[in-house]
This record gives C-alpha cells, structure tokens and sequence, in this order.
C-alpha cells in the first residue's frame, strides 16, 4: 500500500489517473477489488477517491478501519450510506455545482431533441428518404410551453432559467416554495405534473426520492406529456413509465438515467418516441476535469487538516 | 378557374388546404403546373398562395397579368425577385415572427445535439454497447462557449436571447452594430468567426448573402468550431464546408438548410460530426398552422381592400 493511505476505486480517465498517480493514490478499478485488498492494507486507508455506483454501508466503512475520507466523484451520492459514514467519523464529500451547467445543457439538449424529433429527421436526411421526396411530419413546438421541474435544486434552477429563454411557463415542486422569478410551486409531485405537458426531474437520488414519479405522476402528466430525467434512474417508477410508454398514455420520455444502468431494459431501444442517453450530463471535458480536481482538492484538504471544500455531513 | 381569382401553388398539410378550399383557391402542386394551366385561367388569377422554392421571375409573374398579391409561407422570399414584383405592382407579402421561437428553438437544439453528440449518445444506448459496459466518449461544454450570430434580425435575436440563458458570450455580425444587451458587434463576418467558436448563421438568403460563409470564414472559424446554418443553403460555401469537415479544419457542424436541397450533397451523410435537418426550422404543428392562416389573412386582406399584414415590397 502506497503511505499516502489513499485509495482511489473506479475507473478514471488519463488524466484523472495521472493526477491521482501524482498525489500517490493507488488505484483499483472496483469496490470489490479495493475489498479484496489484504486487511493489513485496508488498515492504512485513510482517504477514497470514490467513482463508482457501487453501495458502500457501514460494513463496508468497517472493512477500512483507519478511514476519515470518502471523496467521491459526481454530485450525488446516493450510492454512500452517510448515516453510517457520519457513526464511524468518515467525512463525505462529493463535486457539486461544477456540473450544473452541462446537466442543465443536456436536459434542454434533450427535450427539445424528443419534441423535434430530431434525431429521426437527422436519420431521415441521412438515409436519402428526405431527397427522395419524401417530407418530414411535422413535430412540436417547445417555447412557450408549461414545463415543471421536479425539485428546485442548483440543477433545477439551471433548467429552469434555461427554459425560461424559451419563454415557457415554469412551474415547479419542491419541499417547500422558492424564491424564484414568477414561477408557480405546486404542492405535490402529481399537482405539478397535472399542471404542465413537460415534466424534468432533477431531484437528488435516494430512498426518500425512491420512484417519487410513479404510475399517479405519469397518469397526471397525460398522453401529450413527456418526461426528461437527468438524476437518478431510481427516481421514476419505470414498470410503469414503460407500460406508459407503449401503451400511448405517455407522448414520449429523455432519458439520462435508468434503474440498472447501464444494463437498461431492452424495451426502451424498441421505443421510437425516446431520447436515450448513457447517463452523460456532466460527461464533457471541462466539467469532467474540474470534477476531477475538486475530489482530489478535498482528499488534499483533508490530509493537511484543512476544511473539506464541499463535505455533505 | 374559381371566380375568386385564387390560386394555392405548393403541396399543403390537410389543415391548410381545407382552409384553402373555403376561401376558393384553386390548388396546383407545383408552379410548372400553375404556368401550365391555360392562358385565359391564368388571366383571372388575382392572388397566389406560394409555397415553394421555385423561382419567380418577370417572366413567371408576366404569365398572370391581372396579378395584384403573391402570399408566400414563409419568412424567407429570396425565391422571389421582388423588384420585379414591385415593377408590375404585385404585392408581396411573407409569414414573419410567427415562426421565430420554432427556428431558434431548433438552432439551439442542433447545437447541443452536436456538441454532446446526443445522436450518436442515443446509438450508443440503442445498440447495446453502453449495457455491455463500452464508455461514451466525453464530448465538449456548451454554457460559457463563445457564440456568434451571422445576421441579428428577429430570428437572430431570438437564437442569441436563448443561448445567453446558457451564460454564454454572445458575439454577432450584423451591417451596423444594434441596441443589443452586452453582446459584442464585429464589423465582418470574417472577424465574428475570428472570435467565437461556434457560428450561428441567421441571415436572410438571396443574392446579397449568397457564400457570405466562405472558406475564409469557416478558416477563421478553425479546427475547434461549429457552424449552425438554420437560414437558407445558400449562405453557406457548401463545397468549402465539406471540404473543411473532411479535412478536419472544422470540428462540426449542424445543418437544417441546404443547396439543392431536399437532394443534398450526399458527403454530407458520411459525415459523423454534423447534425442533419430536413429544412423544418418552422416546422411545428402550432407555427405551420400560424403561417398558413397569415398567409390566407393576406390574401383575404387584399380581396377586401385592406391593408396588407406583412407586405415586404
């Protein structure tokens, strides 16, 4: 084991490794891999660079004893118990803020891709049909439509201000109303959805978000509703958003994100009406790389003693 | 012929030839046939719906003498030689504004869609190979880029009030510099390109504009930008555009306009990095319906006398 007590599990990029190489983190590809490390090495693990889906509870915490950092790579962090990092002193923290814009860029990118059927007029050029003569059907407008956005964090915010150039009329759900420019709160899940025809959810994954858009949701979002999800695939029930889907009573769904990803259900690929993207809304260069350093900026923050940039517990 | 002296010249979407056939115009799918039909019918024709890029010269407009209105579906004329309308006191009238959001709705869309590289993200996810675990490829951030606008007119104002919601720097080219919010002028489209990385090109077509996109300016443009054309093929040096995404002297682009079009040059289709439309900037239920009942509001406004919506001569 290194004795710089660092660990980093997942798989980086080149220059992410290289970094990490550089402040002499050793690194393992998975949290099985990292686990199946000799105890006596697991023993001087004092910080993780963590990028992966893989839970970690307290009987994971238990098998890196000398553990006080688990720095994890992305903005959520639902994969970590911190309830059991926070009983065994481990200080959580994750990437935040840096990824807003490309996750609010892509939501758009999204949307208006699924309402333009872009990508079916792109394959319509592309395969000729178009000069041979044969037109395009006409599709739906975005602007000034009713959108609501399912939770008004820093990334919903980011959608919603995006949206709001469109000239859309935002409405949205949160805990509690925001301080917002003149969009409407609505008190549920199913309120807002029975009030807009495009629902966005960016709400933090979780058990308490746990298929906070279920079958009631989808059924207020109605036959001409589409739903885009940039968060967690666990946020929607999607038993029923497929039923939803093939069976018309939904007009369409983006899709950032899925329960099991990236093994996603195979029904989705036969879905015409879908956007379907592999989880990538922070996944550009620039946010990647600033990500990348604020996980590295906490592990060097905590190995000095200094306060943690951006610890959640 | 109708005694209403109507003609609807163009192939219409069922709405619009209903509403056609309730005010009496007499439908013929192409221009050639109007110019076919026998020379006393086309001696009564008063007014012309068009919908077509075909060309009308003095000579077109000479084969309908008691001509007094042309109502062209769509904002861009440039099929149109309107001096020589002028000179025979035929009216010309268009379908402006109701279209604007739909067109740089698609503009800001197709830039996302090629800077995530969203079609491609979508193939990746359809075809399997993210679910047996192969990574996408990072792509490039939108917010925060630097953006030009060829041609600041209500369309381009309304792509730039857009991508400003995305924070980012907007630069653009018009013939004088405009009452703009801090968004900077450049006295030539070669200077925009210069100084932006992604170009958006906005301007109206016809013989004034026609390559305004030369291979000068695609050069000043370079290896890392992204040209959008939502405005008329013509504007574009196709040929040096494909000869600079070839050659890797342009990252990307995305295309709604064409020379030739709908038959497009078929380089384009075996290009990865472009975004390919088929010309449906406007092409949304809710605008299409808008354009057609402006363009019969013309035309019922010159049957009666009145004063013409949306005269361009």
């Amino acid at each position: 084991m290194a004795d710089t007590g660092i660990i980093a599990i997942g798989s980086y990029n080149d220059n992410d490794a290289d970094a990490l190489d550089e402040i002499g983190a050793v690194r393992v590809p998975s949290l099985a891999d990292a686990l199946a490390l000799p105890e006596a090495e697991r023993a001087t693990v004092k910080a993780i660079a963590y990028k992966s889906g893989a839970s970690i509870d307290g009987e994971v915490l238990d098998a890196f004893p000398a553990l006080g950092l688990l720095s994890n790579f992305g903005v959520g962090y639902d994969a970590i118990d911190v309830a059991a990092a926070t009983a065994r002193d481990v200080a959580v923290t994750n990437t935040p803020d840096v990824l807003n814009d490309d996750v609010a860029d892509l939501a758009v990118g999204m949307l208006l891709m699924q309402m333009r059927r872009m990508r079916q007029a792109d394959a319509h050029v592309r395969s000729g049909m178009w000069a041979e003569g044969q037109p395009f059907p006409l599709n739906r407008k975005m602007s000034g439509a009713r959108v609501g956005i399912l939770g008004l964090g820093r990334i919903g915010f980011e959608i919603a201000n995006r949206l709001a150039a469109f000239k859309m009329d935002v409405h949205y759900w949160s805990r509690s109303s925001k301080e917002t420019p003149a969009w409407t709160w609505h008190d549920s899940p199913s309120a807002l959805a029975e009030a807009v025809d495009l629902l966005v959810v960016a709400v933090v994954g979780g058990p308490e978000t746990e298929n906070i858009v279920s079958k009631e949701v989808l059924d207020a979002l109605g036959a001409d509703g589409v739903l885009v999800n940039i968060s967690r695939g666990s946020t929607v029930d999607e038993a029923a958003l497929l039923d939803a889907l093939e069976g018309g009573r939904l007009a369409g769904a983006a899709l950032d994100v899925f329960e099991n990803e990236p093994k996603i259900d195979p029904r989705f690929a036969a879905l015409e009406e879908v956007v379907l993207q592999p989880h990538q809304g922070s996944a550009t260069h620039t946010t990647r790389a600033a990500m990348g350093c604020l996980q590295r900026a906490n592990i060097e923050a905590f190995l000095k003693g200094d306060t943690l940039l951006t610890r959640v517990n």
